[in-house]
């Protein structure tokens, strides 16, 4: 399925169970919730989004902690899963997305090469988070780890309602 | 030019001036966060970015007035301007570009038809708002709407960003 395609499951499916889901992206800069309420009705499902670039804004506005950011740097399963706590608390939503990665073309480094990904999906019952490593199969391209980034956090998001 | 071409003139004329652009964003939510950061080293002129779908988060999040919102409604200059004004203090940056309106299909009235579109920047040297209509323009297509309006978004921030 492409992203439009699983965005649309997604409200769909967050529109009959009414479900609200909240996002938290870095890498991908407001593409998954682009994808979102590219459906219409989203308004519905979706309140609250917020793009966290920075380091200090992942601490300030969704409660990520200085010691994860030290420890393990800002592209790490601590960082997304307290971005995605952090970001369904704030908004008070069912389910809270969060994506945290290397885009590329610059950023990489040997430990954490361009295409890595942390997706975390936090909800009541529990949250769950998955590394990617895109970089060969997205050709080291921007633009399509990108876009396979947020299908796959559409996917997780997808499963995550369908299991709650 | 495309929204695309525009998004990459508008990072290398703030990464050039060394300034920050923030976002705040409804009915294009998240679009236009997405072109700005699909341009490789993005990250050094934007940091935060916020998709306030809903009302409260207007107002909790960018200090959007429940007066402003309950006399002219969410599609406002009123309010459009308290977003770009609200997403720039709290980020600190030095240009807040903020979007309301309707992007249907629903959500349209006689007043305020889909494709009725408030953008507005904020800068230090003061604060601009056009209206657009772009029903007609766009065929009342949501996605063309959105589309359409992120391109003008980019136009009024390279202009703001060239004058300033």
């Amino acid at each position: 399925m492409t992203c439009k395609e699983l965005s649309n499951a997604v409200v769909k499916a967050l529109y009959d169970k009414k479900q609200k889901v909240s996002t938290a992206e870095s890498c991908t800069g407001g593409l998954l919730s682009a994808y979102i309420t590219s459906n219409s009705g989203s308004s519905n499902v979706f309140e609250y989004g917020i793009i966290a670039y920075a380091n200090c804004v992942k601490k300030e506005e969704l409660g990520v902690l200085a010691n994860s950011l030290d420890k393990f740097g800002a592209v790490s399963e601590a960082v997304a899963l307290e971005m995605a706590k952090g970001v369904r608390k704030k908004a008070g939503s069912d389910f809270g997305v969060a994506v945290t990665g290397v885009a590329g073309p610059l950023g990489g480094t040997t430990q954490k090469p361009v295409g890595t990904v942390y997706i975390a999906v936090d909800a009541e019952s529990g949250v769950a988070c998955e590394l990617l490593s895109l970089g060969e199969e997205c050709e080291y391209d921007r633009e399509k780890i990108r876009e396979e980034t947020v299908r796959r956090a559409l996917i997780m998001l997808k499963n995550k309602i369908a299991s709650a």
